[in-house]
């Protein structure tokens, strides 16, 4: 007979991870603790837009709803740079039709709640888990409106319930020798809106990721199906400026007119957007274990949280489904053997990408805008071009490159790195970066 | 008025730093989980001794506290290595002269506690911090023989209860941003004993740390007053062979005879204890940040917990305490300014001996073993003793130097590691090691 499951959290990953499990012919029961987010609005500030990319398309198509999902999509062919001095540049992202996709998470999510009920699972909402008892696999779960308490049992429980996992505190608590780490960085993020033009239209580049460097903040902004662009300040919480600093709406007019000058003037609500809109903190979460035998697993954000710099958390979060489906066959659902596996397979690929996710803020915000960084970028893409078998760039590698494991897009990467340190210090390599010579250097280099 | 301090744990920190607070003049208030240890027999497996230090001596100093302290301490001056063919050695811990302490943990926490009532401090037994009310400064204490509550006010709390602190979890989990790493190593501990001889003599040598260092793991021995000794094995949870391994009484015996053949004929109830005594686990605790304003803070292991391999954890807590006790003076008991300057000085320190005692383990259980290692030592020690102004071995920075920051010593000894390094890749290094050449070699690179 089929496991009972019981998934805590209807978040894109506990969503999705319950549409799988139903195919299969499981019983799965979600519990949601916010609010049914389709019957409500949105909170402000949270209409935040991710980029799909080909690891969570994978896994979407797995389960037959990528074209469902296609329609809510916006191609970003690559960077659109929106430098200080006011000029701008194109950086593609990958080679020539390779794209990332702006979603707007909320209706991602509703969407996959909308399937994974037609595929036959129950969600109920409001539910807070408030704990696991492991012996009984039960869990007590208090109902936000009635506060009211509940007992569910489980024969196999995913914990999917984000960053601030009850789940994994549950689980964390009473385990011996858990392993866990939870780092912030100094800075949070505050989402604001450019809206679309008056006859619904796009006021900049639709199919790009819009990027302010500026050293040591940014801003961004990814593009709405309605014409609109969510965008992203990342900054820091104290110094000047900060979030503590920017404390009157005349100090953030003066400080945006300055220095996001085009993006400014496209923000008519900038002021009432950032003193009434959220600032988020971003954290990383490492932890282990993320099992208990064959009845419990933390999955998605609740077991590897990461900053969104690499725009892969929901793209990993997806693809710990998709690799749990592949052993789902391999073991022929004999979860004993499939959960020690799934965590074997996916804790180093979860370090990875969280510390790839965490350096590439400092190329977002800072080396994107240095013409030395953007040379070393066309030299790797026209040798990637020459000899594809031999170089696939690391951003590509993570992005466009689901056979490749994050853990080995992490060292492949650095060792791409550590060559092109040595091309780059090269005497006068900004004249001869196209010359057989250095062509012929990476290849030696490569070959050591 | 002087504030009302509570503190949380009756430990070797909380009862010192009572000690502290009450020759100011403030009301102590404590609060421990345990029952009354002078009132009750130590739990088996817990009779672990520590190594007193200079650190630890001068904060016990700073109180008039050694006089009384050194009546039960045991001076090691060295460590006695045992090796695995049967042969002995002797390495001295510093200079001629400079010794650490074996001192039974339960009878310092016993005799401070006692000191602490007298100075005027009130100890409440059997009373868990359930949690803390950061806006009331309360503090909800539960009492584990009748199971009631009571609630608590401060003016000032300190959490001292341990690695795993009560009050730390409370402050963590209602703290935006809150910086949190633990980390367990793959090895666990468990005491056993080598009893006095018949007339109460000591067995081995008093007057050292016995070690058997044998790569993975090893046997540690530290002297007691009564002429036993108490024995640690340092040793993989898992693996072969490991606690998981050594399942029965016939298999411990004929491991210990083998592995550890002199100890093992001192230890008439090894089998017994083996399995009587509890397996611990081993953690590394840092996190950020440690303060409430002027209301709180947290100190000792709850602060930053370590690995023992330094024999710096007691040590450590005591030289907070000192630390708090000088910006005490420096501020004139502003605790608005003490506690931010109490976290900026030590957690950098907390953090650096926390690595010094991780990497410490590697050293112990192998590198001591290692013939090239121990002329390693001997060149560093024949070059400090020419040159002490120039070269304090990294050991002596952390042991026997108190004005020596833990930050620094971490800095400085990974610059003399680097040195070093280079001094025995010198061909025939062992026969010229004594030669004006390589005094002057590592002069010179001192010098860079």
């Amino acid at each position: 007979m089929k496991k009972n499951v019981t998934i805590i959290g209807a978040g894109l990953v506990g969503s999705l991870l319950s549409i799988y499990l139903c195919k299969r012919g499981y019983k799965v029961n979600v519990f949601e603790r916010r609010g049914d987010m389709r019957k409500e609005d949105m909170v402000a500030g949270r209409s935040i837009n991710l980029a799909l990319s080909d690891r969570g398309i994978k896994a979407l198509e797995e389960v037959g709803l990528m074209d469902d999902i296609r329609k809510i999509c916006i191609p970003m062919h690559g960077r659109y740079l929106h430098h200080a001095d006011g000029t701008t540049a194109f950086q593609p992202y990958g080679k020539e039709g390779q794209f990332i996709n702006s979603v707007s998470r909320g209706e991602l999510n509703c969407k996959l709640m909308d399937l994974a009920e037609q595929h036959g699972a129950a969600i109920a909402f409001n539910q807070k888990c408030n704990s696991i008892n492991w012996k009984e696999n039960s869990i007590e779960f208090e109902d936000c409106t009635s506060l009211k308490t509940q007992t569910s049992n489980f024969s196999l429980c995913f914990g999917s319930d984000g960053a601030y996992s009850a789940a994994r505190l549950t689980h964390h608590l009473q385990h011996d020798r858990f392993q866990y780490h939870q780092y912030y960085i100094d800075f949070g993020y505050k989402e604001l809106n450019i809206p679309a033009g008056a006859h619904g239209e796009f006021l900049m580049e639709k199919n790009a990721l819009h990027i302010w460097p500026r050293g040591n903040y940014m801003l961004i902004a990814l593009p709405n199906m309605d014409g609109s662009f969510t965008c992203t300040l990342f900054f820091p919480f104290e110094g000047n400026p900060s979030f503590d600093s920017l404390d009157t709406k005349e100090k953030v007019k003066a400080f945006f007119e300055k220095t996001f000058t085009d993006a400014e003037k496209l923000m008519p609500t900038l002021q009432e957007d950032f003193f009434k809109n959220p600032t988020s903190s971003l954290v990383t979460v490492k932890c282990f274990p993320w099992i208990r035998k064959d009845t419990f697993a933390l999955i998605g954000d609740a077991a590897h949280a990461i900053v969104p710099f690499f725009g892969q958390g929901m793209n990993c979060g997806f693809e710990d489904c998709s690799v749990l489906n592949s052993l789902m066959d391999k073991h022929k659902e004999d979860w004993s053997a499939i959960l020690p596996e799934y965590q074997s397979l996916r804790k180093p690929d979860a370090d990875a990408i969280a510390d790839l996710a965490l350096n590439n803020f400092v190329e977002m915000r800072d080396k994107v805008a240095d013409p030395k960084f953007l040379l070393q970028k066309k030299i790797e893409a026209a040798f990637s071009k020459k000899h594809p078998d031999k170089w696939i760039p690391a951003y590509s590698q993570v992005t466009f490159s689901p056979h490749i494991r994050y853990s080995n897009a992490l060292v492949n990467g650095r060792r791409q790195e550590a060559i092109m340190q040595e091309i780059m210090s090269i005497p006068a390599i900004e004249t001869k970066w196209e010359s057989e010579e250095i062509e012929k250097k990476i290849l030696e280099k490569l070959n050591v």
